[in-house]
């Protein structure tokens, strides 16, 4: 039925390119019924509050989910299973003075709201400003999902 | 009975408000057996080793484990169903130069030894500086517990 | 049999002295199949990218996912009963303008992968750059694995 990949195209956005394979980090760990993400940065690079405004990033902090949703149907093959959002852990690449975390990271809070419904979408998050993200991207988030048997 | 809360007003606490409900974010999700609570700050503002003491972010940390607490309460209804607590992830805002994250942290921990005594409250723990935490917050503490059937 | 331990001296490595069991934090803690460690750090302390190389704190970085290993053998008695490497964190104590943290993190993950082989080692993984970590240390991981009943 795919419909959560069909909501997420309704919405105009896009789960991208399937994560890389064949790389030394797996995109998704599956344990009991658990999926674990690594992280995923957005493509926009820079320090938030700096080059970076609060909007662009908070753009960034959705593309980033929407890897990890990738990362997820990967591991189980159809995001109809995740029965619930459990954890994000957001981190921003934070110019000097810049805390508001929250505001950037609400850019993938609101995406998984909508595309799951407050139901399987509501999730416990922390927002942190970190010093350096790899590849100096703006934003990087990774997921804990829990999935049906 | 709620043994856990006595405890709690025996040792001069208080859980404070009930977290908010309404927002974009779960105060907590549980999965299974396990409970993850959202990062939870304290009031104190500001960069520790520069305008913040170490002191003075220890009893900051401390208000951030009770409001993780109250987070797993409204969650589980009762925090005498918390069996273990599980992982902390203690994230200090660092001036230039402050690397004693752990005597930061230590607010926490001996604050859950205190509540749950060492064979429920020992846990595993990270205590990380960070470039900059929500709202400019001295201290952001998240949990793992574990809870009854 | 300790096969992953037989295997870790054929690589040369060494799990190093068992954790500090009388702490006040857990090295690390069970619950249901999985082990959470607390983060554990490496000797070398400085800046990656500023007094340490990102070479230096590729070593250091599989220096800390060894003592990973020796809470979890703490906590379980035996490395074989892993049967799945499932979460990193991995923070990189960064300096100004050193982005390139998964080179760091590799040291642990090429470890990791080298030690159990891509079926049980191939994991979920974040490398951030943090601002500071605990006495100045270069590196610090933590890490989630699975284990067998």
């Amino acid at each position: 039925m795919a419909l959560i990949e069909d909501r997420i195209r309704e919405l105009g956005w896009s789960l991208g390119e399937p994560p890389d394979q064949r790389g030394k980090l797996a995109p998704a760990v599956r344990t009991g019924n658990l999926v674990y993400t690594s992280g995923n940065t957005c493509r926009l690079t820079g320090k938030v509050g700096g080059d970076v405004t609060a909007e662009q990033a908070y753009e960034g902090a959705r593309e980033a989910i929407l890897r990890c949703l990738a990362a997820v149907k990967w591991r189980i093959g159809d995001l109809d299973r995740v029965t619930r959002v459990v954890k994000l852990l957001g981190l921003v690449n934070c110019a000097a003075g810049f805390y508001n975390t929250p505001a950037v990271i609400n850019g993938a809070t609101d995406a998984l709201l909508e595309i799951f419904g407050p139901e399987r979408g509501w999730h416990a998050r922390s927002a942190i400003g970190v010093y350096q993200l790899p590849g100096n991207a703006a934003v990087e988030i990774e997921m804990i999902v829990e999935v049906a048997d």
